[in-house]
């Protein structure tokens, strides 16, 4: 594998083993997967995806629903609070597919009430414990969903929620106890806006951890997970993962070693791996752990060795004598990403351990 | 100002009187200003510079070297450690430009010596303090050197080094007494080298706090700052620069407000201002100031409004009644951020107060 600078590595299998994995799931509960495309923002990745009969997929901007519609999709939600600045584009890429937008408030919902012009899918979001986005107040719920009803273009779809508190979770039965809660409050919701004659209304719920631990869907109609397509060491801190399930990191040309102070230098820095980092069980930073890297893959991550300190285009790896005796300038070390969604966003494309090379969305090179 | 996403905003202005101040500050010095380009990544921001008569660039990648080349500059260092894996490329690139690497170890310079094809100058990395990369040792350093003289095509050019350590200072005045420990340590370095022979030794340094805050170069060669041009919240609190000097941020939409949390919620999130952080006076994570916009500029940054939390897209700002009130969805605010060069990194084009838009380096876009 000849590899010059930092690039985005993926093992197909892994990726084709986690995506089953969640088609398997879904198909078992009866329920649709609609994959977060925002983690890979690849359309050959999307493709696999529709090998194993995914449909729907979400998205996290307007930008990546273009790119997708373009690559083929058909039904796309946009899983972010509606940005009106961007109701053109938005009209215009509802011609093209069958459009999701999101709603939280009775003021955004009233300025998409006079700026569209193209039927659209609208979803309300529901605020579950995140306190990020959604709505939290069932009065401010019936009242979005009556503005809804008034105007045909927008045809109230159901009821949307991210529990992003389960990413503090301490443990897989905390991730279960908030999937439960997610799914009862939901269902509370749906049954509370049935009897105000809203019939029509599907739940959508969906994040990688309580989605991985979890297998009871009853009432759902959709999951929405992302990062599990190729899992990282956030998801393998909370018990979403195996190790063995993580399928992307970020090859590195060792530049420098420093052995009296355990250290390897790496060209790989915050522009390859982002700024996401854990805290170790002693308290230091870890911005990725590490592994060896041969033709036919990488190994585990070695034990003791984390990537403790970046900068623009510098990774600085602490390690142990014999990792020190082992690795050697010129060599490359594989990166496990803390949050991968973030480090596959600093990339254009990606390699297969096979060496087959694809593109990705290039963040920010179109204009919208 | 037709702001419908995230941009990338810089006040022409302010961008030039930054290039303006290290000029004069410079030619007062008689020394040579080598700019640090991987802040702006930007053919159009680079021409600024040649306007007023720089020639001379620093870069920290490859890439960014072969990028530059292309935009007419003739004499880049690409101030990272040699990475020996791209061997190829530096080689081609040498026929392009006089072009110089960074070597610290024996080890590096030895791979070196066997690939070279194309004359190149190289300096020796000096650690001061900072302990990321350079050489500690003087017998290292003259080894290296040594190694480097039995090379025709390897010019010793001479010594350089990043106080990256500067960024822990407490107060302006450590940040002088770093600069001027970095001078006399560099100065002894030399005189040390020309008494064993090696009369050509140029001394090369530069951070942009210690080098804003500081006037006296006397027997430095060159300086190579980079944030300096743009400037940001980090410089800000070490005192290098003014909030007036502050050039640069990102126009943020917003999407959503929640007045009983005191939260703003805007379409700009970690894959716009990247996951860099301050600590706030009450010990809240900060990772980025909030201004107001209008076609005239942005204001002085909001007291007691900040960006409190971010996810891939989201941003939450946390902020008082009275700012709640005055900004609605819809509205765009504009985001100091806490580290200029990873948010700038982060997108493809800059807009000026203006509306004149113009593309940067595509970070990624291409294969080396």
């Amino acid at each position: 594998m000849k590899i010059t600078k930092p690039a985005l590595l993926i093992d197909e299998n892994k990726v084709r083993q986690n995506i089953k994995k969640f088609v398997a799931k879904t198909a078992k509960s009866k329920i649709h997967l609609r994959p977060h495309f925002k983690t890979h923002q690849s359309k050959t990745i999307g493709n696999w995806f529709k090998e194993y009969g995914v449909s729907r997929i979400t998205v996290s901007s307007v930008d990546m629903a273009k790119y997708f519609v373009n690559a083929g999709w058909q039904d796309i939600t946009v899983a972010f609070p509606l940005n009106i600045r961007q109701m053109d584009a938005i009209n215009q890429l509802a011609h093209k597919c069958k459009l999701g937008v999101l709603v939280e408030s009775v003021d955004s919902t009233s300025i998409l009430t006079e700026k569209v012009t193209t039927p659209l899918s609208v979803w309300i979001e529901i605020d579950q414990g995140y306190h990020r986005t959604g709505v939290q107040n069932d009065n401010i719920l019936l009242a979005i969903a009556e503005i809804l009803e008034k105007e045909s273009l927008l045809n109230f779809t159901g009821l949307l929620t991210h529990a992003g508190h389960a990413y503090s979770a301490q443990s897989v039965d905390e991730l279960k106890k908030i999937h439960q809660s997610s799914m009862l409050d939901l269902k509370q919701k749906q049954g509370e806006l049935k009897k105000q004659g809203f019939s029509e209304c599907q739940l959508s719920l969906g994040d990688t951890p309580t989605c991985s631990v979890s297998d009871e869907y009853t009432g759902i109609d959709e999951i929405r997970p992302g990062s599990f397509v190729f899992y990282d060491l956030e998801q393998l801190s909370l018990g979403a993962c195996t190790e063995s399930e993580l399928a992307m990191g970020v090859a590195c040309p060792v530049v420098a070693k420093y052995p009296k102070r355990n250290q390897i230098i790496i060209y790989g820095g915050a522009v390859h791996l982002s700024k996401e980092f854990q805290i170790t069980p002693t308290g230091e930073k870890s911005f990725g752990k590490v592994a060896l890297l041969s033709d036919e893959g990488w190994s585990s991550a070695l034990q003791g060795t984390y990537v403790s300190s970046i900068s623009q285009e510098h990774g600085i790896i602490h390690t142990d004598t014999s990792t020190l005796e082992k690795v050697q300038i010129g060599d490359i070390l594989f990166i496990f990403p803390v949050h991968a969604c973030l480090t596959a966003n600093l990339f254009s494309q990606y390699r297969t351990l096979t060496g087959v090379q694809f593109q990705k969305m290039q963040s920010f090179c179109r204009d919208g």
